[in-house]
């Protein structure tokens, strides 16, 4: 057994590692928007990119490493380095040879508007400002900001029975472009965990799926996705189970506050589809619908527009059938094997449902034993706003 | 050869077809709600319909009729008599029950809300103030409209070389749920071209794949969509190409007036994909692009983002590769395999195009010889106000 513990310090809980946000001038407010993630010692590096085709020059530039330890991340906004072909991973290279001396193996990761070549003099300016024994994940977690309204960091304590622990925490960045298939969406994740690489990797890919690739806002997929989990394993210890548990807490956590702060979104949905053929057929049915622009209006109008949610389902591709649906908004059940339970009082009870922060839409298929959930927000004007205008 | 002449009329022009539109309370500011079609001589019935596996009972009872001929079609707004089961069908049943003696084998489609008994009483009185001696194309393109702000009809004269002649006319609506995998749209075509039942499905089938299936407001698809193709030989005359080419024309004219009423839209782009792997691969990424909430945001905002546009198709899951790629906005190249052209200067002449109603997004994959046309627009603050709350 094993015990999780929420914990105040992001990134820098963990044993060596260091952290900071800085301003290099590129954001035109002053606001902070260069990070480092710094270990003194070597870490194992595990990591998921987006799959995206027109994948953006840092994820170019890492693959090209190959097989490497790493103790050091530095992370820009404002330009996401892609679409910039060879001269972008140039600009990579020539940026990371300014590291200090302690630096082994740097990586970069940037996010921003796409087409631009890197901004470099400002952030070799910037390189040179970062002080690697600050422990401010919360600085670093501000810096790596786009359209998010509000920075998001965790960090657990992970007991395990022999008395010894290990930590692990994170910070990311996403509010828009969020993708069941992997989004404009960065997590960096560290931990002194004592972990093999290939434990790490195979718990990330499994935590992947019911995490960031179980959310959306508005279906887009983005050049420059990235989650990147760093070990220095300098707690000396580990369970596997323990480990797998933590790390999905953290990327749940962490995809639930992407979601919530979806641009302009103004609720959370959970879709719980259960009943379908597989969970594959679940999973693309609960997609669907955190994907429908028709149900997502709907949300944001808190209109209990049913026939909207069974629309999507039929049209998701999936096996399904009119006489073997159910669908819920939490507990109230409006429709049931053919049976409509919709009537006025119903629709004000629902209608009630839908006024709160989060609430979930449940849909049984009534076929076989497949389940998912995905997790969605609504579409308001403030997502035409922002995303109108994004470039300016 | 032959000469396609636009025509007056709409479903009116052929030889033998009246239509008229009538207000049966369904809509509250009285507006006309239904609508019918007859022919005075029974007609062969060509159709396509939505592949929502939550199809609406209108298309259960269709099918359930088998090989038929027809000359009435019944069509209401306001209640898509979707989700309702068996006892949706039953309720058709009814209502064509009290057709008048001459119409044989009559034919409902319905549009609106989903999950609401069609309100019977209101549809058969209804029914009685249909005079079918009118010819009023125009008022029964008004009776089925929703969220339609205009009307949609079309019709053309078709002159063969030996000096006969037929026609073909259509009416139709849909400004929301357009979809590539059809949407809510209805659409009814009347001919009195001698054709046989299989040219007409065939013509039929292979028109609907550049026309109704290659537009899209907001990627949803509905649980109704119909298109219906009448056709009763009066004129005697028939070419096969003739007939093709007209019917393509009248459902090209009517899916592009679709997309140019897409809810709250105010711009009409053409995705033009060209140098794909295949044609199929050109329909995903053109149909990608034209889905895409982040580039039709950009194109509310009159935003020459070309780095969504690159993200889109690198997205969308076809054969691309970032130096390969060229983008153009009408005649401007904004990146051509590699090279980005996008200064000060060229964004604000890409802006321009962009003001214009009309306007064609070029994306050549640089890879095979694989094309296609999709038609999107711009989702804008009167979509969510639409949407939010429809059913209110």
């Amino acid at each position: 057994m094993y015990n999780i513990v929420y914990s105040q310090g992001g990134v820098c809980l963990s044993d060596g590692f260091f952290a900071d946000g800085i301003s290099a001038g590129l954001k035109k407010d002053g606001a902070n928007d260069m990070a480092f993630i710094y270990s003194d010692v070597e870490c194992v590096v595990a990591s998921v990119f987006t799959t995206n085709k027109m994948c953006a020059a840092p994820i170019r530039h890492f693959r090209s490493m190959g097989d490497f330890k790493s103790n050091f991340i530095v992370i820009n906004s404002k330009n996401a380095n892609a679409m910039t072909g060879e001269a972008g991973v140039e600009d990579i290279k020539e940026v990371l040879s300014t590291c200090k001396d302690s630096v082994k193996n740097p990586i970069m990761s940037s996010t921003g508007v796409i087409g631009v070549r890197l901004p470099k003099a400002k952030i070799i300016e910037g390189m040179k400002l970062f002080d690697l024994s600050k422990k401010d994940s919360n600085s670093a977690s501000k810096a790596i900001m786009t359209t998010d309204t509000f920075a998001k960091e965790i960090a657990f304590n992970v007991k395990l029975d022999d008395g010894s622990s290990f930590n692990i925490g994170a910070i990311a960045k996403g509010a828009g472009m969020i993708n069941p298939a992997m989004a404009t969406m960065l997590c960096f994740i560290t931990t002194d965990a004592k972990v093999s690489k290939s434990d790490m990797q195979e718990a990330l890919d499994e935590a992947v799926k019911t995490t960031f690739n179980a959310i959306s806002v508005d279906g887009d997929t983005s050049t420059n996705d990235t989650v990147l989990l760093l070990a220095n394993s300098k707690s000396g210890a580990y369970d596997k189970a323990a480990f797998a548990e933590a790390l999905f807490k953290v990327m749940h956590f962490l995809a639930l506050e992407m979601v919530r702060d979806g641009e302009g979104a103004t609720k959370l949905v959970t879709y719980k589809v259960t009943g379908a053929k597989d969970d594959k057929e679940a999973e693309i049915a609960a997609k669907a619908l955190s994907d429908s622009l028709l149900v997502k209006t709907a949300l944001f109008g808190e209109d209990p527009n049913w026939g909207r949610i069974a629309s999507t389902i039929g049209a998701s591709g999936v096996e399904a059938y009119e006489d073997k649906l159910k669908i819920s908004f939490d507990n109230l059940c409006v429709y049931d094997k053919g049976n409509i339970y919709f009537d006025a009082e119903m629709e004000k009870k629902c209608a009630v449902v839908m006024q709160h922060q989060k609430f979930t839409i449940s849909c049984d298929l009534g076929i076989g034993n497949g389940s998912f959930k995905a997790y969605g927000c609504d579409l308001g004007h403030e997502y035409v706003k922002i995303n109108a205008d994004y470039r300016t």
